[in-house]
C-alpha cells in the first residue's frame, strides 16, 4: 500500500492554513473523510482538527494503530467520546466546518459542543486546493490508469453477442478489483451515488435519468435506475463503456466504443466528430480559454460537424458540462461547464468526455482522463481509442 | 422491473401521516432519496412533500416521464427551480425535514424559502413505518435471497487455493449482478460506505478498521481500508464471505463459512458456538424479549460456551450489536443490541450476526436475515448453513 509521505501532507496542511488565514478561520474541523483523507493520509473513523496557528491534531474514534500507519500527522489521539476533543481546543471565533455535506442535525451539535462562533464553510478551501494535483497524486493516478488500460483490453477478450449491460460490466468489475480497483467511485452528493458499471448498448444509450449525464441508462430497477440493464447487447449496435478506477481512492475515468459485427451510422461519423471535439478542445485548455469560453467553443464545434442536436444530449435534456475535475471525488475542480469562468491551470486532472446521444437510437462518445503539466496535456488514459470491431 | 402499487404507497403514506399528526407536523418534505423512494417509489431526482392535509406532491428534476411510470402518486409535476414548489404550499408551521442527513447548508437555504416555522427532524417517522415490512416488501426481499443463495452455492464452484479475497470479491459480484443484484448497499450514514465484498479470509479476519463491525478486514488502501484485501486464500485457514445483495433497493446479508483442505481450531467449535447463539436467541424473539435482553442473553450464551473473550470481537473492539434490521437500507430498525429497549415486532426483518474474532488469527460466524410472521421466525436466506470443506 502507498502511504502519503509526511512532505505530501505538510504541503497541504500548509497551503490549507494559507487559505484559512485569506478567509479569516482560526481553525477549521474535518469531519467528512473524503478531505481528512486528503489532509492526512487516513480514512480510520476520525475528527481532523487544524488551527490556524499551531499543529493539526487527528482524533481518531477507530482505528487509531492504523490511523497512526497511515497518517504522517504527529499528533494523532484517541477519541472515545466527542468531548475528548475539548482540551485540544482553545476558544475559537470563526471556525470553518463542511457545510455542504455535514447533516444539519450534526452541525448544531457540534456547535452546541465548541461554544459560540461563526460558522464557514471550509469546502470550497480544500476545493481549491485539491484541483491542483501532486507528483505523489499523479503517480497513484497513472497507476489508476494502468489498472484501466488492462480492463479496456480485456473488453474485447470477454464481449459476446447475448450477454447482457450487466453482465458485461460486472466482469469487468471483477477483473478490475483483482487489479487493485476499489470497487467505488465517490462524489460529494446526498443523494447521486456513483458506479463503476455505466455500460450502456444500442437503445438504452438514449435513455436519461436522475443523473447529471447525458445519458443515464436504463439501470437495474427503480431503485438504482442508472447504468447497465438487464438488456443484451446486440450485433451492429453502439456499446458504450463508460468505466470508472478508484486506486488509493483515486478515480480514472474513460469512455471507449465497441460493437459486435459493424458500428453504424450515426455513431461511426458522430464518435470521429467526439474525438475532433476532444482534442480541439484541449488545444485550446493550452491557450488559456476560460472554462465557459472551452464549453462554447465545443459546442460551436459540434454545429459545426452536423452535431449540434446530439451534442451532450438531445433536448431538453442536454448537459452543460464536458469535462470534471477528478481525484478522491469524481467531480472536483475544474470543470470545463457552461457555469465556470476559470481558465484551466497546471496540475489540472479532469475528464474530458464528449458524447452524442441520438433520440431513441444510442449513444456513442469517448472520454479521457487528462493531465495539464509543463504548458501541454498527457492523457493518462492513454490505451487505443479508436472504435473496437468485433 | 417490480412497481410499487397504488395500494402498496397509499399504505405508507396513510401511516406517516398518523405518525405526523401525533408530532404535530402539518407538513413533511423528503429530500433523502431512500425515503422518498420508499414513499413514492421512484429514485428519479425529486423531492416529496407530505401535506397532513392533502395529497402529497412529487416534485422531480429529471427524469419526470420514469417518476411518472414508477410512481403510483397522482401530482407528479416538474420543478426547474426549487421555487416551483412554492405554489403548492401553503404556510408551514411545523415542518418535517431528513435533518440526520440533509447537509446543514441545503437546510438553511430550504428554511429561507418555505418562509419561518419550526423545523423537525422527520427522520425517526419513516424509520419507525420501515421497521415493518409489507408482503410487497418481503416479495422482494425473497427474490434478493434467492439471488443470494446462488451466490453462495457459486462459492465453492470458484474458490481456489492462492486467490486473492479481492478476486474472489469480485467473481461473486459479477455473478450476483448478472443475476440482478444492483452493485451497492446503502447506509443511512456520511462516512460509512457499505459494500458488497466482505471476504476475508485467516489472519485477516481479525483486522479491526473504521467499520462497526467486529472484524473490518484489511481493504485494498488507507482509502478503502476494509473488506477483501490483496491477501491470497490459503489451505486450511476460516475464508468468510459476508455478501450483502440489493435487489430493487432491498438487502439481504449473509455469511457462510469455507475452508480448502480442513477448517482449524478454534474456528471450527466457534463456528458451531455462533450457530446454537444465532439460533437460541431466534427462539428468544419470538418469547417477546426486548432488543438488549436479547443482545445481553447472547453474550451469556458465549461465555458459557467459551467464546466469551472472542464473541462479536475482542478486546476493546467488540461490537455492541448481534443483529441489524434491514431493507432499503442495510442498517435500520429493528435492531438486537446493547442500547436498545424494544421487542422484535412481526413484520420485522434483521440480519442477524454472531460473530467471532480470535486476535491475530482470524474469524467465523453466521449470517441469515431472517423475517418475523406469524409469531415464527423465517429464515429469507435459506441455503446450506455448515462449514463448506474444499
Amino acid at each position: 500500500m502507498l502511504y502519503a509521505s509526511k512532505e505530501e501532507i505538510d504541503n497541504r496542511i500548509y497551503k490549507l492554513k494559507d487559505l484559512m488565514e485569506k478567509a479569516s478561520l482560526d481553525g477549521a474541523f474535518f469531519h467528512y473523510k473524503i478531505d481528512y483523507y486528503y489532509l492526512s493520509g487516513t480514512m480510520q473513523d476520525s475528527l481532523l482538527f487544524v488551527p490556524l496557528d499551531g499543529k493539526p491534531v487527528l482524533f481518531v474514534k477507530k482505528e487509531i494503530s492504523r490511523a497512526r500507519r497511515e497518517s504522517p500527522l504527529e499528533d494523532i489521539v484517541p477519541m472515545r467520546s466527542i468531548k475528548d476533543i475539548l482540551p485540544y481546543i482553545k476558544p475559537l471565533k470563526r471556525v470553518g466546518m463542511q457545510l455542504d455535506v455535514i447533516p444539519y442535525n450534526d452541525v448544531i451539535k457540534f456547535k452546541d459542543l465548541i461554544g459560540p462562533c461563526d460558522l464557514i464553510n471550509v469546502s470550497p478551501l480544500t476545493k481549491e486546493i485539491r484541483k491542483k494535483k501532486s507528483p505523489f497524486e499523479i503517480k497513484i493516478m497513472e497507476r489508476a490508469a494502468a489498472i484501466q488500460k488492462k480492463v479496456y483490453e480485456h473488453v474485447p477478450e470477454i464481449l459476446k453477442e447475448g450477454m447482457t449491460e450487466i453482465e458485461l460490466a460486472g466482469l469487468l468489475e471483477a477483473y478490475a478489483k483483482k487489479l487493485g480497483h476499489e470497487g467505488l467511485l465517490r462524489v460529494r452528493s446526498m443523494n447521486y451515488e456513483a458506479y463503476t458499471w455505466h455500460v450502456i448498448s444500442g437503445r438504452t444509450g438514449s435513455i436519461v435519468s436522475q443523473s447529471d449525464s447525458p445519458m443515464g441508462g436504463l439501470g437495474l430497477s427503480p431503485a438504482f435506475p442508472v447504468g447497465a440493464s438487464m438488456k443484451k447487447i446486440k450485433r451492429d449496435e453502439p456499446i458504450l463503456v463508460d468505466f470508472g478506477i478508484c486506486y488509493h481512492g483515486y478515480q480514472v475515468d474513460q469512455t471507449r466504443m465497441y460493437a459486435i459485427g459493424s458500428m453504424p451510422e450515426p455513431f461511426k461519423g458522430a464518435f470521429e466528430a467526439c474525438r475532433e471535439i476532444h482534442y480541439r478542445v484541449l488545444d485550446k485548455v493550452l491557450e488559456g480559454d476560460i472554462s465557459r469560453d472551452l464549453f462554447e467553443y465545443s459546442i460551436k464545434l459540434a454545429e459545426k460537424l452536423g452535431y449540434g442536436d446530439y451534442y451532450l444530449g438531445y433536448k431538453p435534456y442536454k448537459v452543460r458540462f464536458l469535462a470534471h475535475g477528478i481525484g478522491i471525488e469524481l467531480a472536483e475542480l475544474p470543470f470545463i461547464a457552461a457555469s465556470h469562468t476559470y481558465p484551466i491551470e497546471e496540475g489540472a486532472v479532469f475528464a474530458i468526455e464528449p458524447k452524442m446521444v441520438f433520440p431513441k437510437k444510442g449513444a456513442c462518445g469517448i472520454e479521457n482522463t487528462v493531465l495539464i503539466e509543463n504548458s501541454r496535456y498527457r492523457v493518462l488514459t492513454d490505451n487505443d481509442e479508436s472504435i473496437m470491431i468485433l
